[in-house]
């Protein structure tokens, strides 16, 4: 057996200072290149993915009846013909029942070195799980790469660092002596790390990755078994993630069925019955409010950490520079295709805009974001790596239903020439500000809002109180007063929407960094977990004292 | 503004470390002496308890309806008379909604020092609480100062010092700096506490103090208003309570409905209505599993922390001593007539028990036990302070019914020449280890069984077994094989009981001391969380961002 935790030390220890300090880092490179991850990398990937494709993928867990799999690449329209084993609820707990006891025994150094070794050993499958997450969910390869690989070994990595932080807190020896006049008690005291487990992990179909690693290394360094439920339309991303996890977990001496996949079928999706289970004490779901808020109806006293979707506003008080914010924000709306859970989606606009040459008028304001968004968007290669795919064929409908809510101020349409590809670019829809059931629920995919508004405190007032009301998970502000920026830093810190403020460049609000940005509040009904905090990692297991008399 | 934090930060930092290296330590003298409190301390709290007494209690909130109060003395079995202000919901919450935004955008050390300064002042009037516990659950004096004085206290120290820790364990700002080709993006960045609240602390019978501070003041510094609601036969402490934290608020510059009391009455009791509201975000209950299991089942995605009871098993595999673990074991069964949350009720008996004299069989070891209860609460006024009174009529009603269920071994009487106070001793019934039913739920008062089994293997299986179960918040053992002992720590841990092994002398059981013990594991249904660990803090707020570009 390796000592994976001495291997890994370095790494740990650098990422709980990043956590600490909330600077940049990452240990895993962004850029998709043969110089970082070999020259063979690409190709290597290539190949592998090829092979993949219309075989049984090779994960060691069994099938209960015959194998499924239902992915088809938004890029090519074609099925991926991968057929994985299928789950059957009780076997699978079952099995994390057998396997769970040997795991949650381990060391604490034990099974964060099992972790960081799954990481490392998943960044260095960068380009293959860059493959999957393009032809599951759509997005352009170098996205794909970064917020499919890299960035989502980096919040893994955020998850298993505070987590082991969380376990180390309390010593797990210590001598209590209390004095009693003239001779003192003395206990001696142990105390254990027990998981609350088996916990289940709810994948979705657009960050697969990213949004599963939290949730399953911080269950799984806590000492639990845990259940990888994909969603079936995006499974390839998080079975290459279960696979690595379980050879490790193999190679270390322990039983595999610490980390299995569950794989359903969308005519016959077993999630309900997997997060009813009484065996099922955490559960970690990323999706949509509907599925969301049945989970936090339904699951009583279980731990449930939900990062669900919001109607992330934009207001609009003044400029700098008109084009910089309309460039920035057309980015932001165009970025895969609008599918972000932190792309926004209702911009505040009041009749005028300050700005150092005077003021805005709505109209104006109108015009330079369409022709923001028309020329990011101009030439078709940029398009597409920008706009990447349209995920699921639902969206497409629900563009066709948000033309009828109001005026549209910009149509939606295919990228030319992209077939077979599914593609659609920004819809922007022109609301009167009474118009709240219109914008006040989430809008998946690139549509949004333009809510006509008299003035910058009512655009204000009405996108921080959509946020407390409805969830969001990110908020922009274009300002040119700072006591407006004050006032709106606060109207959105008390609606749990974290701000980004007169943003320009390359940084948009859609990103957020790991060991920096908290994502999601957990403030609002957008969700009610934060990747990654120590109420994340925290209540995911106890300590369970021993003690007797000290000679 | 007196600079609170300042005048308190050394108490705050040797708090912190001793949470960290859960040692002996208390700021909070635990001796009910003049020397210590003021000469005049005891006389002074008696005269203020009579005060107090037929009036109305000076809380400074509105009464909605006829002030209300139901509190008799199970020592006297007098009415107390006071009459509190009766709570109306939608009043309550109106005035925490009013109060809660400054508090919310206080800073940390403002809050901090604040509820640092509401310790110290809870703690110069112990003698009072002493008095106003004592009256109210029934505890003898001793133990109503120790435990409903500085050991609450402590318990409440500790839920501020890791309050503290969690809140600054990231920064307050960052720059955050990635390196982008020859120049960088650069973000300043900057995080606000924001809580979840408001509130609700449901606070029990017979540990006022010691079971709804933590909750309290864990609630109150992350920036929470909070709604306390005493049971209504034991409101006086959490009164006293509030009303100190009220005055130091209002001092303070703050709106003192940041904490209010809640007193209804058994007939119209309004905790569920409260902990339905919509605005109530944080329910932190002490009391029975029945409506741990109401709260469970109700609050949605609420944050709930319980506190509740379960079947807390002892196991005996052998014995150093035989009367050295009767009289330690007597004295757990007998302090406050077993109304402590943490003595145990279920004694996994074999029909032999290993001792360096030789096996002993199971009647002698019930014999000895039963002579050692008997020796214990021989003098009557040793058996007072140690038994204290029975909280509740309904209590001597359970004695009565407890007795038909098996064979009964030690009868439980009233103590000679106690009238008026309420006593009963400790009831012993014989059971058969397949009774399960009888055994295997809660019996709240001086009710234990004598759970006859075969071996001591099957004595720590059925043990381990109901504790995981049924619930339990602590487990004892005597054992003179260490194999033995090993196992149990295996087991006892994997069903979220604390152990106590091998305890003679001064030391019981039913303590749980603040900065060392968890109490309450939260992983069996004794309760879903732990006094104190980090899960218990860390979600009670969330940190909210705001970036920028830095320049």
């Amino acid at each position: 057996m390796a000592d994976l935790f001495a291997r890994h030390r370095a790494t740990l220890e650098k990422a709980l200072e990043a956590s600490r300090t909330r600077g940049y880092w990452s240990p895993h490179p962004e850029i998709p290149s043969g110089k970082i991850y070999g020259e063979n990398a690409k190709a290597e990937a290539d190949a592998a993915f090829a092979a993949l494709r219309g075989a049984l993928f090779p994960l060691g867990q069994e099938s209960r009846g015959e194998p499924c799999g239902e992915e088809v690449s938004p890029w090519t329209g074609e099925a991926l013909g991968i057929r994985y084993p299928r789950a059957d609820v009780e076997a699978l707990v079952a099995a994390a029942e057998r396997a769970r006891g040997g795991w949650a025994r381990a060391p604490i150094a034990t099974r964060v070195g099992i972790a960081l070794e799954i990481l490392a050993r998943l960044n260095r499958q960068s380009f293959l799980i860059a493959n999957a997450v393009q032809h599951t969910t759509g997005q352009s390869f170098v996205m794909a790469f970064q917020a499919g690989g890299p960035h989502a070994q980096d919040r893994g990595l955020e998850a298993v660092a505070l987590a082991y932080e969380a376990m180390t807190r309390f010593p797990a020896r210590a001598l209590w002596e209390k004095p009693q006049g003239k001779a003192s008690l003395r206990l001696a005291k142990e105390w254990r790390v027990v998981p609350r487990g088996i916990g289940l992990v709810i994948g979705c179909s657009t960050f697969p990755t990213w949004n599963g690693y939290p949730g399953l290394f911080a269950s799984l360094v806590t000492g639990n078994a845990v259940i990888v439920k994909p969603h079936p339309g995006a499974v390839l991303p998080l079975a290459l993630s279960v696979k690595t996890a379980r050879e490790v977990l193999r190679e270390e001496g322990f039983d595999p069925d610490v980390v299995q996949l569950a794989v359903d079928t969308s005519a016959a999706p077993i999630t309900k019955e997997l997060a009813l289970h009484p065996r099922i004490g955490i559960v970690d779901f990323t999706g949509s409010p509907a599925f969301g808020r049945w989970l936090r109806e339904n699951l009583g006293d279980k731990l449930l950490f939900t990062e669900e979707a919001g109607v992330n506003p934009v207001v609009l008080q003044g400029v700098r520079d008109l084009s910089a914010t309309c460039a920035n924000l057309a980015f932001s709306l165009s970025l895969y295709s609008g599918q972000m859970c932190t792309a926004p989606q209702n911009i505040f606009v009041p009749e005028t805009v300050a700005s150092p040459h005077g003021p805005l008028g709505f109209e104006e304001v109108v015009r330079a974001l369409v022709a923001a968004i028309d020329e990011l968007l101009a030439d078709p290669a940029r398009a597409s790596a920008v706009l990447g795919t349209i995920q699921s064929p639902a969206t497409l409908e629900r563009i066709a239903r948000a033309r009828a809510l109001g005026r549209v101020r910009r149509e939606s349409a295919p990228l030319p020439d992209a077939h077979p590809a599914r593609t659609a670019t920004p819809l922007l829809v022109e609301l009167a500000a009474e118009n709240e059931p219109a914008y006040c629920s989430e809008w998946f995919g690139p549509i949004a809002f333009l809510v006509r508004c008299r003035d910058a405190e009512e655009a204000l007032a009405r996108a921080a109180a959509t946020a407390a009301a409805k969830g969001a998970i990110t908020a922009a502000l274009w300002a040119t007063d700072e006591d407006f920026v004050a006032r709106a830093s606060d109207a959105f810190a008390f609606a749990g929407a974290p701000l980004s403020v007169n943003l320009e460049g390359q940084v948009w609000v859609n990103q957020a960094a790991a060991f920096s940005d908290f994502h999601v509040s957990g403030l609002n009904p957008a969700g009610n977990a934060t990747f990654v905090d120590l109420a994340f990692v925290a209540s995911r297991f106890r300590l369970c004292g021993i003690r007797r008399l000290a000679h």
